[in-house]
């Protein structure tokens, strides 16, 4: 069930059953010579819509901006300052929390999210545990890379061995290739793969280091059908984690 | 052309010819009885997509969370805080901008937004005032509500004459009803039209004073058929405003 | 009652019989060749402080200062950003409703606040319907300009058919000339009638459209006389919304 | 001359001739049983204008609103929290900086609002100290006390030896008194002279430590005519104080 | 007792007898030609230390880095915004009274602390102020310049009678040669007695005042064993102060 | 070299051949039945200071406070809310930068401040990637946990195989007892491994979990002895980690 989709009733429907909520967050960002500005996000949201109609979990609106400053060299790139991610999701967690939801499981689509998210997920715990009374508070947050657990990334392995890479990945490109088929073009790239993960600074450091926008990654290997094997394995994934979590 | 689905090449080469960008903002809320929660930021995008697809304009990622406190009192609404919100756009816009992005064409689906993206746009413009050398920036934000202007609100006036309303309008749902045909379902209304536009405060007193969402407005009247002609009127509006924009 | 001339036995007093205040808002930027820089603010206190002595109701310390950044290229000029203006109506008004005010009823001079006082008011509330519990809360924020209502904006358009104008109306010098006929000065504009509103961006961009500050308007009409008119209208007209707001 | 009353040729006129300005910053808190709320402010915009008028400096639009969490306790107090206060102070300065005004010359009535003013300005400096390239910043703050200087504190002492007391002192209520003297009314108070001032915390504890609002003074003693000597004394120590500033 | 090398059920073992804290705060800043870096933070460390070893007080870790915006002329010194300095602050207090901590007691070594640390205790007193319901709360902060009272003043009176100075002060340095005396070191000045103190502004003006960094000040009168004497009195100082506020 | 320990002029003469700092940061959060409040600064700090000694780097004041929202259920712990420490790394980094440090080598001693000190490089990041003119900066940031390098981890392996643990680790506990002997107490904890991760949430939910604070370790196994030899090589590794950033 898409929150998007229902209407409030539905929503105190869906509360009955269940408190968990799945919500995807990404980045706009470049991907590479192939990969969509999109990518992220629209991975995220295809997937997490994938394990919302696969057990009727609420999947809401997704995060479509991310913390992307070493991406902004490159046309496109949008960035939200941490601070900025930081409230923007402690606001959404709390109103979703007044309504009774418990569980906030976000299926994430880019790794440059994950310090900023934790910190996220941190203020909003810190502004519970400070208070006086230390009663229990029923917010719990979790989050995931989509690609990073044991099926999806044994996929990548399998298609790709040893040039994954780390960013505008061909497993990624792959995925939103298969939903997004009418977006492959064949662009050639050199070198074919991409020069490995180093650590990177600010936007100019990064462009300097990786003249086309991938790391380590060789995405010109991506294929439409390699993304409708990872969207099955990661939809695999991401319901047995968030069951898990709702445990 | 969609932001998401474009490379950053793409997006160099966009650049070339213009510097415009269409972004769709809404909000995530209840909209009654049978309107979606994402009506608003739906609508916003279903138009924008329209509106980019006629005239070849870029489409940023559209911001489906906005300034919805009010609503709060009905499952499945999400606020961002004012003061969230206007450190959210003022990245977005920053960002674009440092690409060579200059007119920012805001297509808004929530009139419930405007105040805090007016104060967004002002608290982008204060930074440039406030700049001792006064160099001219060229920095332009505009927002218009997609239902607002001429072809749409008549039609809207037409099918519902008088009873159109201020929230959870029969428009709106339409609209939403003619992408997502499948999202149909009757409900009884009782009464027929919800109790007019007075103003409110908190989410408290906003149920209080409209027990079901609705605000003025009869949407159970609402077809999917009209959706589809809403549809095209708005477009057009939006593609005249955007095109004085840029002019 | 004006709350700067009251001890607080007095305002303990007064809030036996009334939980409502009126908080007079303006701005300080430049109002064109005869205009004051104060305009704004003396304007909405004068006639805060007419409906206080009529009614008998609480008129507080007027905000002198407000959203002006498009005016910053005119010497003298000064903007609060958006945000330090909303944190700064949040505490005024949390604290007044400490004691037990309830109704906050903003007299405001300036429609380059509108935005940000919306944004505020709907912080304020934000905080409120973010509150898990969702206890009905007292507080409700009021804003109308002095002279947008029906009797002082007749009265306007009488006076100056079509060329009040949007920015240094003649109205608004009228009013301050009226209060403050020492400051009246006979001042040569060309063209008599300044250019018609259009949007504006930052500070430079409004210089440029609007030489001497003026939008639309022909201040060189306004007249003490025409002043005193005026002040008695806005007078009622805020008296009858206050009321209104009071019921 | 008063910033409210002038143009912008005006101000534009007098920034030839000197870059500073007087701005007035004061308090809208309990001033005990016979103390107006707007004491604090009204005290220092008054000296303020009697300087202004005397060397034709500027004088801007007052501060109304301060630092006074600790009178919470009685009716009509408001509070800006200190980070509010510091944000609205560095938006004046720098509105004011990008004109040319160099020297920003505060006449402060609150003691209260001491650090918190302190802490502007260094925020305010703090910003060009960190800016890499180190150029040399033409902004200059100041804030004295009307009534710590040498002329009008031992007038207070003359008038009301050991007892003018640390709020709602006699002085400063004479002071009003003498610009109001509507708002004269004699109150007994009991005791005469209020418990002497302790270190106090929040406002419910500063209300157990002075049960009617007044610290170590006995402004039963207050008249209209100290009020008229402490004008003239307060203005000749400022005008002292803000030649030297200039100078 | 110190609390970084306690366990926590050493704390809690703590506190069932004492709710005090002694916090040291101070800068991390030029001290002049021979005065180290962390003259400010080390001295109000080794004072505290003192205190809590003489009467078994709690002393929290030191707070090394404060609000130095004028020093940054000169390398090595690091400012906290205010605004900064004021969250951080306010972190720590909410942290420790949530444990039951009630007295918060501030050993400053650093002057220029003390506008920011004032505004940080009012911003946690605004916060519990602002509360509706107005219940008292047992926090409750004190700061004291460990230089500044009876004892250690005077004995810094008769070292340097009338040239102990303002920054970089002899007893100061004094102090820190007694605890480091590894890092005494004889340094040539000129002048012996630096510039007197007068009002500065940003970090560019602050060195063009003070070249080398002193004010008003000899230092090279420094020695170990004035350290020493300085060091008992100080102590002594503290305690006194801190049991008064304790009581 | 500490910057503490240093004068002005020994950092601008240190500043000729080095732009690099290390800069320690821990927490002050429990530690379990048996160590130290203070373990994660301390043990930082003497690791950060171990370097230095070794190789001549400058090493800067310690922040001892961190993100430890989650032990606010045990006595003595505090935190800083992510926000906060954002801010308070963005203005030392600043700071230092404007001297001409130009890398940021940070030792970490906990864990949980890796999302947070992870968003406040990616704040100073995206305030220079945000610029318009997209110049390079010379800021970079690092951050490493001392014990996670390969020499300490594998000697934390020999002594605890498979009972480090992820808080309150045996390995943490015997360095602190390497430096600080007098604090070894010989504590009964039962179980003698306390109960393995899994994920945490607010600081009562932490209790919950690990009733004596402890994460999957067996510090009543730590010795003094283990501490020196995990020392020697933590400062092994740091010293190679740091000279591979400095190259």
């Amino acid at each position: 069930m898409q929150l998007s989709l229902a209407t409030w009733r539905d929503v105190e429907q869906y509360l009955v059953t269940s408190r968990g909520i799945i919500i995807p967050v990404g980045a706009t960002e470049q991907h590479g010579p192939n990969g969509l500005i999109g990518t992220d996000h629209l991975d995220a949201e295809f997937i997490a819509k994938g394990v919302g109609d696969k057990i009727g979990a609420m999947v809401a609106p997704t995060l479509a901006y991310g913390m992307s400053q070493h991406h902004l060299g490159f046309a496109g790139s949008v960035t939200l300052r941490p601070s900025t991610m930081i409230a923007m999701v402690a606001d959404i967690v709390r109103s979703l929390a007044r309504h009774g939801f418990e569980r906030f499981f976000f299926i994430n689509g880019h790794a440059g999210n994950i310090g900023t998210m934790t910190a996220a997920f941190d203020e909003i715990y810190a502004s519970l545990s400070l208070q006086p009374n230390g009663h229990p508070s029923p917010i719990r947050c979790r989050m995931l890379m989509w690609s990073d657990e044991k099926r999806a990334s044994s996929i990548a392995e399998e298609l790709y061995p040893g040039v994954n890479g780390a960013h505008a990945t061909a497993a990624e490109v792959s995925l939103s290739q298969f939903y997004h088929p009418e977006t492959v073009k064949p662009v050639e790239m050199s070198p074919e793969v991409a020069p490995p993960f180093a650590p990177f600074y600010d936007c100019v450091d990064f462009r300097t280091r990786y003249p086309d926008g991938r790391i380590g990654s060789a995405p010109s290997r991506s294929r439409p059908e390699h993304g409708e094997r990872l969207f099955a394995a990661a939809v695999e994934d991401m319901v047995e984690a968030y069951q898990a979590f709702m445990a």
